[in-house]
């Protein structure tokens, strides 16, 4: 039966992540394949195009359609590799595909760094109190005063929630101004910290109370939706910083305002529990919330090193060696 | 003839420069002293307290009076050394003064660390649009969506005008996200740039052509003003950025709101050649110009380095040793 490869890509995708000669060396790479736009595609004809073309390997973006979870039973019976260039893949491959076998992978920790990049962002935004100038500048015409306080990350004491491959990447970029960085998270080996060098703290409560910048990082999973609670929240010292590049629901939201509204400790925001934001979300107005619009993932410009990850397990997968990073079922139930 | 020195503080200024003990020690190191607020004080009462205290040693903040040129041969016959905690000197101390052989210092390059974090984060800010989604998360309602463009310093081209302190405080915060650095500054000599493992680019257009983010640092002089014009500002490639933490008047800024208004490139601005910056100035509302009202000096909580910088030197003027970085005519005649 023939197969024929597909990249499933819109114009924009093409042209950020496979920029620069890399959708032609994917395609010479996955010869015989198609380039298609399924975006306006009916589920209908989505099933079709997969019938038609039965891909061995398909590379997609974000306006790929959902696989159904018999395709390689009903519709397509050579699918070996679902190759996704961005992160979240739930929406498109149903679990019961890779526990049928399929190779699944996605950006993986090709993007960390540029998580990294937004919380470092986020941190001097909240210690210059970027939010509130902003608004002053641009719309009420202020400038400082005697009062004005402003903070350094120089020698800041920071936590970090979590200590996964953003925080890894993280660490380079917080040592030129601080070496007081420590984490908490469970599960990992204590090797890892060692490693890295960075400190364990004893608890979560002991982190957040002994820590003047908090940076989100952990990953979220059942048990710690609304993890950080308004106890921690309140134990940041007075003057410090919280911030989120992780996952909204991590946060008591409502708890997070009130501490905020009370000016205790300023805020940078990425994710929310209900993204895109309402726009009547009480955090809207809140000016010691530094807010961004789930931007930390990669920048337009760094699409491509994404790109390159794929690239990189397509050319091992057709070389029949072990692909970097795949989907497991533990990384499946626990990803977002 | 008896003499007591003198510190001349505001509460605010005794407590972030001279916190934790600071105060104390400089206090025990310059005895017999006082310390005196004169912030309400009339010109007369200040000259009565130079003539009734004689200070061999003043050191001042932001706060304290001019000295008036005569103040050797009318007023305070003891005076040797003013160590004046903050930056700007010209409005308080006299040429004249420098001329008769009173040694000056100031916070020198104490903070140059503080401001290279604050063009760090300008950098950043542009680099993901700040003043455009603060504007959009709190006022609009707003959200990102597909045509929604941002970028990452990683592997970013920087090119910084000027190579003083600040420049070389900002290397170590560049280096984690990119190599491509280079500068242009004149009368550096060549040993310099290879010390720091930085490239000079050949002239000033080279630098703002050849690079997408531009980071503003050198010294103003009279010759210097207004040298970042409108054909510089538009040689940068579009989609870069334009960082100015030194001093407005260096910039065309009507040349660089048409620019910025284009849409070509993004801007942060820390300085402005008419600071308080105007109400009705129109680059408020220009949203992609990241502004902050004149912050990139110390911080509050690192004032203290500072005063531990003006500590060093008083100890090492009562041992006798030369002290670190005082005005000496050539900077005088440069600083703003």
């Amino acid at each position: 039966m023939s197969s024929t490869n597909l990249i499933v890509v819109t114009p924009v995708e093409r042209d950020t992540f496979l920029v620069d000669g890399r959708l032609e060396a994917l395609k010479s790479l996955i010869a015989p394949c198609r380039v298609v736009d399924v975006e306006s595609y009916s589920e209908a004809s989505w099933i079709e195009l997969l019938q038609e073309t039965n891909p061995r390997i398909l590379v997609a973006g974000w306006k790929v359609k959902p696989l159904p979870a018999d395709v390689r039973s009903e519709v397509a019976p050579a699918l070996e590799y679902v190759c996704y260039l961005p992160g979240s893949i739930r929406h498109f491959v149903p679990r019961d595909l890779i526990e049928q076998g399929v190779l699944v992978t996605n950006w993986s920790s090709s993007i960390s760094r540029i998580v990294a990049e937004c919380a470092l962002l986020l941190s001097l935004a909240c210690m210059r109190r970027v939010a509130h100038w902003s608004h002053q500048m641009h719309d009420e015409g202020g400038w400082k005063d005697l009062t004005t306080v402003t903070q350094s990350l120089f020698d800041r004491r920071v936590g970090i929630h979590g200590f996964g491959a953003i925080a890894k990447e993280l660490l380079p970029l917080l040592r030129p101004f601080t070496n007081k960085i420590s984490t908490y998270t469970e599960g990992v080996p204590e090797e890892v910290f060692e490693e890295f060098g960075i400190r364990k703290a004893d608890s979560l409560p002991q982190l957040f109370s002994e820590n003047d910048l908090i940076i989100e990082l952990e990953a979220l999973t059942p048990a710690r939706e609304m993890i950080v609670d308004e106890a921690l929240l309140r134990s940041i010292p007075e003057g410090g910083a919280f911030v989120n590049v992780a996952r909204g629901a991590l946060v008591d939201e409502e708890a997070l305002l009130r501490v905020a509204q009370e000016g205790r400790i300023q805020v940078g925001l990425d994710v929310y529990t209900v993204e895109p934001l309402p726009a009547d979300h009480p955090f809207r107005g809140c000016r010691n919330i530094n807010m961004l619009p789930h931007l930390g993932g990669p920048s337009t410009d760094r699409r491509r090193d994404a790109a390159d990850h794929s690239l990189e397990n397509v050319r091992r997968f057709k070389r029949g060696e072990p692909v970097e990073s795949p989907i497991t079922l533990e990384i499946y139930d626990r990803s977002t």
